[in-house]
Formats: structure tokens, C-alpha cells, sequence
């Protein structure tokens, strides 16, 4: 009997590693017919057609109308991820401020709303803020509509293994069952029982960038924010670098400059150091002057042409508060990158602004509940 | 029929997954049962069962001794990645000189052998001493032996999608369709046909770490070369981190001291010419002293603590001549970790030094054939 269970488990997991082949397969080549699935998938078309019927009923895929053409007839039937039914939560927790939003399996916005907390209290406090303003967007979800899953983008590192938030420096939460407590407090709510999915807020702004957007021509996909805290998310393959203790791409704390300046880490020098709001803002929150803000940007050129020669990414996105700061910020990043590509006579990293613009984290979560919920196994 | 022949290399492709997800099994866990095997990867037994009668007979696996105990009578059958039948070559390409060593599917060096060759020559010159030493080594092969995959570690950035080594700098090879010359080379001879592999050398090194020896203990796994160049290579659940162009990890130029020494790349105060040969070596090869050792240790401590930042390996290895300093080099670097972890009040990075050696290269060489040979799909 064990052998059996184990056996069907197996084909379970096939079963399940197909269908989500399929999602994701329709992600990256919208409108492919069930044929073209088949044919790309390696998997029968009766296999493919049947799980294509159960995937439309659940509201995960939709037809669309088929084209007639005078020439080649009635073309087979093009399938889409469906926009509509199903929806995903996404959740940023800031330094004192919480962003939630909810949106399609596609990425489009379709409520936000943001609230504040106190930061000089423990963690229960974020949740409870937080579980508010999950409720009230949740609320915007239409008769027909169902919330799948939900993703928060936590300021510091998780280890997915431990379902923990490890250590968010900024907010001084150490150890932190951040997923625990957020299941327990939606409990009895009309979120109990969705699943929770966390991750670094880096990782999931770059995230954000390659599921509700893939293209093979940003692989691999740096995101870079910069804002309180720097830390980076590199997508290769379609899947995060994590790292051993989910601490991979705190690149805050690589050091820029030896015995420089203290960073709030503890070590000196450090990019963070250099570069964070602390390098870029007054002590009442007021931008710095113009060649403070230019030295930062050269220092984010540094590390950013660090990281490239680390990752050899095929783009970098730039994400993060002091985005804002413009061309102040950017045009010596720019400048910093071309002078060190020219040295070395190779070309300039590929840079650009984040599409999400201020929700590039928010976003990115609820693009976290959707990757991990259409992995191939169920982690 | 288009259909049809589609199919069938769809099934073609999950026989080989299957057949490789075996050989995989067990070299993470050896002495599996086919009961075992079948339950670990969602396969009927029967399923097993044919697939490791093939690889028995093509000579990937072998079956060992059944012990008898009065308890449970006789056990299932266990199986093992056969050390003896077939055979990889691999090759490092050094500065000035290769190594080629011929090895076990599961790493074990079984004969091995050196040659220089002249650097201010061409790509052709290095491949002609290459053929004559891989000619030489592939002798020693027994009769009921097979040479199935060939791989080589290059002193530059590979690009597997074109076949190309992108750029050598201490070479001055530029474009190189390395892997294209090299098979041309051995046409005619006995290892004509024989696939060949190519990839960074400190990729290889990386791969050697963990293919002949996989553990999930060291997942992710970092290898830094320190020699004339220095470079790294990551391996995150059994897969390389290559990047866009095949130059992920080429860390000798992460600048670890603005408008520090001219490096050989063109840009200013990259670690490699603050920690490779130049550095550690005067002008007529001989050591420098003592104190220019212990400084350029310290640069690599912070190299490695930017690098742990990065990825968060589960463990770092030193390899590359460098390592034969001892502790001159490795105990300032060992103190610089310690200090900036101490600072951070965070545990340091594992650290240790490559299993195999001066043949790290070599050996990672043959590792990189048997994990391309052993790919779910063939690229």
C-alpha cells in the first residue's frame, strides 16, 4: 500500500509539474494553441487538452476568440493566462509604512493602499497594521474574483527553509516568524487559509520584473534598491539566487571603501554606507546637496559595476526611493559605469528605472505568490 | 507524421531525464535500490528496473555484493555510478602550459600529464601541445575502457551558447571558437567524435567541488581562484551561475580600491592587482616579501567577505597557485573575515582549500564533461 500511495504521490506531482509547465509556458508565448503547447512541452495533445479544460474551469487560463482568414481557415484556438478570476495580494513591508495591492495573474494593479506603523514597536505591531490594510484592499475582490495567494516583500533576509525573517537591521527584528504570525492573524478573516509566501524586498522587486514580464532577453536580472537599506535580487533561469541562509544579494554590506565611513551593520565602509539614505538625506529628511548626491552616485556606479563583473547580468534595474532623486542620482551612476567600461573596452551594463515605479516591492510580492504557487513542485 | 516524430522526441527526452536523474541519485546518495531509486524520483519500479538494466549495460552503473543478515534476509540489490568502465579527460588551459588528466565517473585521477606551450603565439599553438598531451593520456585507457566526454577549463569567459571563449586576457585571445578547434585537432584520431565541453576554468574548479563529491551541506557552493587572474565560480543546486555572456564570476575586477593600481583589464583597483600574481610575485617570479603577502591576504578578506555579501555560499574554496603560500597569504585573510564578521555580530564564512589540489582545473575539467553528459536534456 506504501509503494501505491508513493506512486500516485509521484504522478501527482507530474500531473502538477505539467499543468503549471503550461501556465508558464503561456507567460513567456501568450496566445499559443493547445498544439503549439504540446508541441513546445514535449507532451500529447490529449494531455494537454485536458489539462487546458481543468486549467479554464479553475480560472487560471481563457480562450479567446479565433480568427477566420480567407486563407488558412479556422486557426486553432489561441489560450491566455487568465486576467480576471483569479488575483494575488502583494504586500511590502517598509521602514514604518506597509503597501498592499491586489492584482491579476498578469501583473495588471488593481487596488493599492498604504498605512503606517510604529517602529519602535515589536513585530506584532507591523501585522497588525498590515492585516488591516490586507482586509480593506481584499475587500476590492469582485463576486467572481478569488485571491490564490498572497506575497510579502520583508526589509531584510528570509530563509524560506525556516519560514523566518533572519534579520531586518532597519526595523530591528531578529528571528522574526513573520509568516507564522501573518497566518495566525488572517485567521478567521476572509484571507484564513491563502497561502502566505515572504521574501527579501529586493528579491521580490526582481521578481516583479520577470514574471509579469518575461523575456529572455533580461536573463539574468539584477534589481538593485536603494533606499534606507541597498540589496539586490538576481532572477536567472526564471528562479531567485537565494543563497545558503536567503541572504544572497545584500550587497549593502559589500565594502566600497576599506576603513571608510561606519554603516549601520557594524563594519566600515560598507555601500550602504555610501550610498544609503543616510549618504543621500539630512537629519530632518531633507535631500542632501547636489555634490553629496553626485559622490553617492558615484559610489552606486562602483558598486553596480562590482556587481556586474559578479553576476554578468543581462540587464540591471534600479529601484528603490532615491530613484527619485533623478538625474542628481543617476547621470553620475551612468557616467561612473561608461568610464569603467571604457577602461576595460567592454560595453556598459544595461541599466534602467524599475516599471513599478514606488510599488516596484508591492508588486513584486504578489509576483512572488504567483511564481511560487505555479512551481512545479509545491515547495 | 510531424506530430508523431515530435512525440516521440518528447519521450525520447523523459527517457533520458529519467535514465539521468538516476545517475544523479546516486552519486548523491550511493547504494540506492531500484525500490529506493523508484520511490526518491515519482518512478514505477518497473520503470527503474529497465533503465538500470541499460546503464549497467552501457557500463554508467554497477551492482554490488548483497549482504545477508539473519534479520531481514537479503536486502534489495544496491547500485553505484561504476568507477571503471567509462572515463573522462579533462584539461586545464594555464598560462603557458595545460594539464590534462584522465578520470573515473566518479573523479578518481587515473593517469595524468603536463606540457607548455608558447603564449606569444596563437590559439592554434596552445590547441596543437593540447592534442598531443590529451593523445598521450587517453592511451593509458584499458581495453574494456571508454572515454565518453572531454572538458576543459580556459583562463577566460565562456560563452556556451556560441561556443566561444570570449576573452583570455593573459593569453591576449579574443573570440576564440575554441571547442571548434579543438574537436578539428582530434579528427582522425582515437577521441575523434568524442563531445567536447568547455567553461571557465574557476567553473570547472566550482563544478569539480561538487560533482565528485556532491553534498547539500555546501549548496551553494563558492570556488575562488587566486593565480595570475582571479576569478569565481558558483554552484547553486547543481547548476553554474554563468550570467548572460559566460562571464559571472569574473570577481578579479570587482574594485576593491577606487583609482587603486592599474589592473591588467584597464581599470583601476581591481582585486587581481591587488591580490594576483602581480601582487604576490617580483618581476622574476620569486615571492615577494612577507609583508606584501599578509596585505594582499588582507585584500583578499575583503574580497571574500564582498563575495560572501553577494551570494551567501554555504561554503568557500581557495584554489589556484596562490594557495601554496600557506598560511602567509590565508591567515590574513582569515583574520580579515573574522574582523568584518565580528563587526556585522554574524557567523564567518566557511572557508577551506580545493580537494584536488594543483589539479583543481583539471580535474573540474573532467567534472564539467560528466555534468553536461548527465543534463536532463542534452544542450
Amino acid at each position: 500500500m506504501l509503494m501505491q500511495a508513493e506512486n500516485h504521490s509521484g504522478q501527482a506531482q507530474l500531473k502538477r509539474g505539467n499543468r503549471m509547465a503550461i501556465i508558464r509556458q503561456l507567460r513567456v508565448q501568450p496566445g499559443q494553441s493547445r498544439v503549439d503547447l504540446a508541441n513546445a512541452l514535449g507532451l500529447t495533445k490529449s494531455t494537454v487538452s485536458a489539462l487546458a479544460r481543468e486549467l479554464i474551469d479553475e480560472g487560471w487560463l481563457v480562450e479567446r476568440e479565433v480568427l477566420i482568414t480567407g486563407d488558412i481557415g479556422r486557426r486553432p484556438t489561441p489560450l491566455f493566462v487568465d486576467p480576471t478570476r483569479l488575483l494575488l495580494l502583494g504586500t511590502q513591508v517598509g521602514i514604518g509604512h506597509v503597501r498592499v495591492v491586489l492584482t491579476s495573474l498578469t501583473g495588471e494593479v488593481l487596488s493599492a493602499q498604504s498605512a503606517a506603523y510604529d517602529t519602535s514597536l515589536d513585530v506584532e505591531a507591523c501585522i497588525q497594521e498590515l492585516t488591516h490594510t490586507m482586509l480593506d484592499v481584499a475587500a476590492e475582490c469582485g463576486e467572481a474574483q478569488r485571491i490564490i495567494g498572497i506575497g510579502v516583500g520583508l526589509p531584510g533576509g528570509v530563509d524560506q527553509a525556516r519560514d523566518q525573517l533572519v534579520f531586518a537591521p532597519h526595523v530591528h527584528w531578529h528571528q522574526a516568524p513573520f509568516g507564522t504570525l501573518l497566518r495566525e492573524a488572517l485567521h478567521g478573516t476572509p484571507l484564513s487559509g491563502v497561502p502566505v509566501f515572504m521574501q527579501n524586498d529586493a528579491d521580490v522587486a526582481a521578481l516583479g520584473e520577470t514574471e509579469f514580464n518575461p523575456s529572455p532577453t533580461t536573463d539574468p536580472l539584477l534589481l538593485v534598491l536603494v533606499g534606507e537599506g541597498v540589496g539586490a535580487g538576481l532572477v536567472v533561469g526564471g528562479r531567485l539566487l537565494t543563497g545558503a541562509r536567503g541572504l544572497a544579494g545584500e550587497v549593502g554590506h559589500m565594502v566600497l571603501q576599506i576603513d571608510g565611513p561606519l554603516c549601520s551593520c557594524g563594519r566600515r565602509g560598507c555601500a550602504e554606507a555610501l550610498i544609503g539614505n543616510r549618504a543621500l538625506l539630512q537629519q530632518d529628511g531633507a535631500a542632501q546637496d547636489a555634490p553629496a548626491v553626485a559622490r553617492a552616485g558615484r559610489y552606486l556606479g562602483v558598486l553596480l559595476q562590482n556587481l556586474a563583473v559578479a553576476y554578468d547580468p543581462a540587464c540591471i534595474v534600479l529601484g528603490g526611493p532615491a530613484v527619485a532623486l533623478g538625474d542628481a542620482l543617476l547621470a553620475p551612476v551612468r557616467e561612473t559605469l561608461q568610464q569603467y567600461a571604457q577602461a576595460a573596452r567592454l560595453p556598459e551594463p544595461t541599466l534602467r528605472v524599475s516599471r513599478f515605479g514606488a510599488d516596484a516591492i508591492a508588486v513584486g510580492a504578489a509576483a512572488l505568490a504567483g511564481y511560487r504557487l505555479t512551481q512545479p513542485t509545491l515547495a
